[in-house]
């Protein structure tokens, strides 16, 4: 068993680097907060023993010996970036468990047969740099390393320059470290392990995920003087397009989302009619497709307006996750050890992302949710139970032990 | 007659003073462009023989005497101030038409009876600081002196730390200034002359404005897990919210107006859903109940989508400028001048707020309006022609010969 009372206690240390006055977490992955985080995660890792190694995209990778180094290693972990809002679980858990399960086994003094890796992924959140899971994503060779240093955030600062500035742009290339399966822990964030009172999510699987980004262009009259039939408001044509999404997601319920999280007016003023809106569209669905009904259905609602507004709506598709199913060797392992220790499980479906979605494309993977008060994350009042956590590190512990020594 | 050539050299000239590349002005109120284009006024003004001085507020005050000392001034002028996708035209037109007058009575070495007064008063626009013609109605007793020198931008800066970065904040007191008549000459901003095909539009009065500050506050949550019946989407409230707006102006149609010129998501991130907007409402109509009757539209339609989605909307009226009656002699004179000169003409009501609609609390006063392009303003496509700058620069000297000489 991992001590819960200990992993606790780290992830309220932890939880000071950007911690808010609300209670949260505000580190944007590759911020100073950010690299104060993996100061620590490194310096940790290193007290147990652990190797630690940086990719070329920061991921940090903490590498424990098994008897039979000719094994890949089993590897778990997660993500110590945050979103602006963030709150002190979401990745943390899976870091902070990880590095958790390391520590128990050095108490207990048990050597596994393959090594083992903890691994901090590289902004898993996406709220600075798009896409989400970026550095997990380059690593399953759906983006090249160049393309991922490329990206820039709102200031226009480039992942190479933001690892470069808290210097954690390693030499390791990225996708050449050996990973034999990856397990991630992680809070739910949604609320079905709680309403059913179940301690532990036996996660099968991934919903797809489409990014936009959208441009409108109007035209900027002044308030006071522009008939109302005459505007070309890029801000009202938002608002219509935002009801749109809105209504084509209640389309395809329960399961399809859309959310408009960034909207932004060029140059705005309380007596000027908005003339241009920048946006994003976050679209997800378990199933393909219906994220491709969505994506027609949203490319038309966008035209419909576009065209009876008198204005220009640009639909730009950024990203597109496939839906994931994890391996189910590794969901059976999972299962068999939330069994062992007693623990009220269920299968589920993951709402959100996560780097393990990425991983399945390259190495057996799959993951473990624990639940969060009321579903609530990407909040600064995201909440989860010491009792839970401990829970999601046992079965992550014996879960490894499963895979390590098999 | 007014020397049209030189007035158009001195438009172009000053255009250069936060010139942007689409060919308008981004000068925004006591920014250093806007310093830059005040010292340039003074300057022009002295070189006219004119005493330039600075109130309290930064209001430029250019005299030039009379043979009657004991008169008080007639005064003209408008703002040198621009939106952030300001034109060249608005403000600007009414300032340098002012300089023109003195500079064309100085040449034709004619005196008049009263003083003159040409003046450049302080954030018309609104844009920066809140309410626009901010330094008008504290001359005509709206406000304190002290009210506005508290107001902040949205960087937090206070009109008094503004003022005093760019060195205009003057000594003398707000208000004491002796002004006989103001007489204001503005680019339209509306369609109505050009569709009509006249070149000079008598002002008869100003619409009724009301701006609000509003604030929507749902519930952050996660874009991916969050089921769409259980979000609290800020975001999607002011989407609700600005429709309804569209709708209540068009209920009061033809003559009423409603603008979300500003609204920003708190913390905005692509898969957060917003749980937090910021707004602003500029509301507009020639008639008092109009704008009542509004009003309580848009309380209840807030109240209703706040319920409806679980969440509050706040809406605060930060400033209520009811409509305004020109001075019928004023604008007598005007018609006079007009018809003098033979240019085609017609009675107009002001779809934006002026300094002039302020003076009129205090001082008899009324406004001149020359056609713009397309009735385009607030955008840096505003456009209007030499000649009809140059035919309302003369109706502007021959309005004020009359008044100072009668
Ligand atoms: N787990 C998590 O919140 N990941 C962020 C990426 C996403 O939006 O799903
Ligand atoms: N003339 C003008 O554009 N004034 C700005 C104040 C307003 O919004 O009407």
């Amino acid at each position: 068993r991992a001590d819960g009372a200990r992993l606790w206690a780290t992830i309220l240390e932890t939880a000071a680097f950007g911690g808010t006055p609300a209670g949260g977490i505000n580190r944007l992955t590759l911020s100073a907060e950010d690299g104060q985080v993996r100061d620590w995660f490194r310096e940790a890792c290193e007290a147990a023993g652990l190797t630690v190694s940086v990719d070329a995209l920061g991921t940090q990778y903490a590498l424990r010996p098994g008897r039979d180094m000719a094994r890949k290693p089993i590897a778990f972990g997660s993500h110590l970036d945050t979103q602006p809002t963030g709150g002190k679980f979401d990745g943390v858990l899976g870091v902070l468990a990880g590095l958790e399960v390391m520590r128990s086994l050095n108490d207990a003094g048990i050597e596994t047969e393959a090594p083992l890796l903890v691994v901090n992924w590289t902004n898993e959140e996406g709220s600075r740099f798009a896409p989400a899971m970026m550095a997990s994503a380059a690593y399953a060779g759906d983006f090249t390393t160049d393309e991922i240093l490329a990206k820039r955030d709102a200031a226009d600062t480039t992942v190479a320059e933001a690892l470069d500035a808290i210097g954690y742009r390693g030499v390791e290339a990225v996708g050449t470290r050996e990973i034999g399966a990856f397990v991630e822990l992680h809070i739910e964030q949604g609320p079905i392990l709680e309403a059913e009172g179940k301690t532990i999510g036996v996660v099968e699987g991934g919903q797809g995920i489409m990014w936009f980004d959208g441009v409108i262009t109007g035209f900027e009259s002044h308030a006071g003087t522009t008939p109302m039939p005459r505007r070309r408001d890029a801000l009202l044509a938002l608002s219509e397009f935002a009801l749109a999404a809105e209504r084509i997601a209640l389309a395809h319920a329960p399961s399809a989302v859309a959310t408009i999280g960034e909207a932004a007016i060029l140059a705005p003023s309380r007596n000027v009619v908005p003339g241009r809106v920048a946006f994003t569209v976050d679209v997800r669905d378990p199933r393909s497709a219906t994220l491709d009904a969505m994506e027609a259905a949203l490319v038309e609602a966008a035209a419909e307006i576009a065209g009876r507004r008198r204005l220009e709506i640009a639909l730009t598709r950024i990203w597109r996750k496939e839906p994931v199913p994890f391996d189910p060797a590794i969901v059976a392992a999972i299962d068999a050890a939330a069994e062992s220790l007693g623990h009220a499980r269920r299968r589920i479906i993951s709402g959100a992302g996560h780097d393990a979605c990425n991983l399945a494309a390259k190495v057996p993977a799959a993951m473990i949710f624990v639940p969060c008060k009321d579903g609530i994350s990407h909040n600064e009042a995201e909440s989860a139970t010491q009792a839970d956590c401990a829970a999601g590190a046992d079965v992550l512990l014996q879960t490894v032990l499963r895979l390590a020594n098999a």
